[in-house]
């Protein structure tokens, strides 16, 4: 039997789990911080791979979710917002050195769609919309069976495309992406801006409100809340009829912490995505649905990954 | 030796063209116009074909372009805005049935991204965008080799984005698209917008302003026409910006009249698209061209689609 290792790399946590050749039920899994004064995240995750190392089995390869740009067809990870040097880190060739044996990395939005059409909600599709809302906007894209990566693997960033020109602020510098104004971060800078205006708001005793505060003070009723909602999800509306438009996908699958604020958000996105496509066409085999992998999908996706360069089919 | 025989369906001309194995010069052509008081078009395309239909050779496959979305992997247009009672039309049965060779049609936009990697400015790309901007604004991606399609063949329509919330009227009858603020007939539409509310211009003559009058005013410095010019290029640099996001091309071509204003078009489009993207990685390896094929761009697309399904590329 051959073992395939899944790591999916944090801000928070380093996680790795075994699996044998099928299923998704790890055979062992092991967690750390990914910020410790004991020494690089790097070499407490080697020595993590290395602790889980089978005894007696063969590893057949070994996927890696990394949470920030990266060139999965050269094996670099070029930055890692919250961990601090990893930039232009070879990952690839580091632990293939280490462990001699194939390793594949991808950006976590982007194996977050493949594990969710390998093993979740989009399994038998073959033109697969992905989009995770939380405290960012990430994406990926299944076009025609295959990962959409583009030339240098930096394809299917669905959050960073302006949908309001000259709208509010994004993390990455720019204005009026997707991510400023629907992500968790939006919503929140939405709401703290217009009770700086003034506006009445329970939430105005809140000095930094995140969007689950929103989110509980939108089902209690309060119009702002219900606003800040709302607004992210026409916005969220508009850019997927757009990627409707240059994927026509079969099913769109929304992740991450912010899409599980039910009807407030969805509701509006839903109005308008469903009156806005060009052709009733884009409509008629579309399914729109939640993430199915939860909390695992960051290892769920690396395993994918390992599983699936091992039998080269991307 | 065998024959291939490309067409190209219009709202003003249907062409047809005969091929060799190799090379893109046509062995024998025609064409006729689409519109006539003698028959329908879809029985004078039957006809135009076998009159080129080769005595000798065998045809090994048919290609056709046609102006409107497709579902490439049924065969059938589903609607030809110029072309009466062309709407939901199994063209590639009614053409085998007749011809009892392989037949395979595209949208003439995805189809021109092939024909631009197969024997035009893309060849040797394998990320390929492309962006026709004339009356409308069409599209077609080229991804890791294969041309988007979607599940329906309906991807790729490029110019029907949203880049403007509750924007000027697309004719497609949403608001704020790329085309209704980019195209020639955005163009225009502005110019007329402007003129209505006393802007001083010297297109206040011309009852019904088109993109080339317009073009020719902003050459002799006119301030509006200048300023029309700059807001296509300004949302046309805004989406070509979100599209390196979303694909990471390595070349960008810019077909179609309006692409042929020269820097009144692109200059505020570069402004936009060169400084724009998430990281200079996008920019690297990034070319951004004209389209390399010109009028004989929908002809070579469907020899390009012809010859490679024949070799089951796509």
């Amino acid at each position: 039997m051959s073992t395939y290792i899944a790591v999916d790399v944090g801000g928070t946590q380093l996680r790795v789990a075994t699996y044998t050749e099928e299923g998704v039920t790890p055979h062992q899994q092991a967690r750390i911080p990914t910020k410790s004064s004991e020494g690089q995240a790097i070499d407490r995750l080697v020595d993590l791979i290395a602790n889980l190392w089978p005894s007696h089995d063969k590893v057949a390869a070994i996927g890696i979710a990394v949470p920030g740009p990266t060139n999965p067809k050269l094996g670099i990870l070029y930055s890692a917002p919250n961990i601090p040097g990893w930039e232009n880190l070879p990952l690839r060739q580091l632990l293939e050195d280490r462990f001699g044996v194939p390793v594949n990395l991808g950006n976590d939005a982007n194996l977050a769609v493949l594990g969710e059409w390998y093993f979740g909600a989009a399994r038998g599709h073959h033109n697969v919309l992905y989009l995770t809302i939380s405290t960012g906007i990430g994406g990926g894209v299944i076009c025609d069976d295959r990962l959409l990566l583009g030339e240098d693997g930096l394809a299917g960033e669905l959050g960073h495309v302006t949908v309001l020109p000259d709208g509010p602020l994004c993390g990455c510098g720019q204005r009026g992406h997707l991510e400023a104004l629907s992500s968790g971060t939006g919503i929140a800078a939405f709401v703290v801006e217009e009770l700086r205006k003034g506006r009445p708001s329970a939430l105005k005793l809140n000095p930094a409100p995140n969007a689950r505060d929103i989110s509980q003070a939108a089902e209690m009723g309060d119009p702002l809340a219900v606003e800040a909602f709302a607004r992210a999800g026409k916005y969220l509306g508009i850019a997927i009829t757009n990627y409707l438009h240059v994927f026509n996908p079969s099913i769109v699958i929304l992740g991450g912490g912010v899409s599980q604020s039910g009807s407030l958000l969805t509701g509006p996105m839903r109005a308008i995505l469903e009156t806005s496509a060009l052709s009733a066409e884009y409509y008629k085999r579309l399914t729109i649905t939640r993430a199915a992998l939860g909390d695992d999908v960051g290892l769920l996706g690396a395993l994918a990954l390992a599983r699936i360069t091992q039998r080269e089919v991307i």
